[in-house]
């Protein structure tokens, strides 16, 4: 268990991946018994932004003093299995690769052992501005030191 | 029939109230087979929005123009029967006073004559810098203008 | 002019394209200032639900005639230019193609003549008791006729 | 420290206050740069959500062995400063009485010491077959654990 540590929001970051955990609640669901499924979105961002966080950079703060965001290009989801109501899923996150202004991510969202919804995303950077920004220096170190462990996968 | 118009979306103003329809999909439910408690108040606000602009106020020009956001200070809801998925409900949008940097506003959510959600809500007027400011004449002029019909009731 | 009609929620069905408004509140938008990415998937489904809506097709008596929804199985978007508040967008849905279970849906977002966002989705047609379920005829030929439409385009 | 214990999802119970962090993401805030209002009702519903399940009471069982759910049958909120994206709140949970088929609950959103948002909540106890029931024993002995040490305060 090399490269092993907890994170504030009990998000755990092993070997490249970063599991959060997302408790499922009324807002999630629809009238069909399942979570709604633009909402597997909002747990696939809440687990990369504590992702971030747990590497030391946070989202207002990129704003504020970069001024760019991580703004989502393109997305995709394979939805297999629903989630129910007070389920207690975990999302898998990953960084595939990184290009100049943007990076791949894959999201892998389980309850236990089964697969439930996977998420691939193309994040670009955007300057406040509007518009493609370069990706900050001390952003591309952070996430390369993450996406180097994932390929000795 | 003598102030009534249709508005562009949908809305009818009519002797002080704003009439103003609302169909509910897969979003706005949750697995209890109902629409969410919180999302009745998103109804709310579209309906004040769509009042706002039918007068020719939008909130962005708000924001831009005068630097300030009406923001809800204060919200109460009673929640009589629930809401289905594909139901066609009301909201009827009545303001009850305006004062010197609030107004407060009564809305009606129903599906045809049952009355299902009453809301009220006090509006604040606050700068975009933070804190409260006092309301521009040409909304408090707007304001009055239904807020007048209302009373007429 | 020959095969337009307006329906109930200010949708127009044009030759093999279901164009349907959606208003921009402050509850789509996130701190970016922008359309929050997720929800562009909701306005992608009020869409297809007038659409369905506009053909006779009602979500809810899927569940209670059928015993199915549909569901969707895969999505994609791609984020081109982000909506604000107050915009009025369009959403644009083709049906391109009907399977066994399953039906292929492209939907474009615009504003005026701007595509913001692509979406593709997948619904397979589910039973409520869970699992996949063959399409009840009225369903395909409903969708047909539209299929029909859009392939003479 | 006599009666105080952290539960499965970081809330913590302690003399008959129930206090559970949540994370400000994008999905919750709006254009204005704040917290959507709407959305403090979520973070409310969740903070009651993981109090019961702290003790042992689960929304999908109460469901399925009970056949009744924990409605909210009034609310009010008073928003006194808004929650920013990356803020770390805290939702403290008091019940404050328990009627033959009805709950009060307040719960008071926080930044650090400074008090943003208070939530007064009736919840009622409705039959899934529509319409309201009697609490079950074992809820209502559940919830007077609560309340008893609440009033000791």
């Amino acid at each position: 268990m090399p490269d092993v540590h907890s994170t504030s929001d009990n998000g755990l970051l092993a070997d490249g991946r970063y599991v959060f955990p997302v408790r499922v609640y009324y807002e999630d669901t629809d009238s069909g018994g399942v979570v709604y499924y633009a909402n597997y979105f909002k747990f696939a961002e809440r687990a990369r932004t504590e992702m971030m966080r747990s590497l030391g950079v946070e989202s207002q703060k990129l704003m504020t003093d970069d001024g760019i965001a991580l703004a989502v290009r393109h997305c995709e989801a394979d939805f297999r299995k629903p989630a129910r109501l007070d389920d207690l899923l975990t999302v898998s996150t990953r960084i595939l690769g990184i290009g100049g202004a943007s990076v791949d991510v894959e999201q892998i969202i389980a309850s236990g052992e089964t697969n439930l919804v996977t998420i691939n995303i193309k994040l670009a950077c955007m300057s406040m501005a509007g518009g493609p920004a370069r990706m900050p220096d001390h952003l591309r170190e952070t996430l390369e030191r993450i996406c180097d462990n994932s390929q000795q996968d």
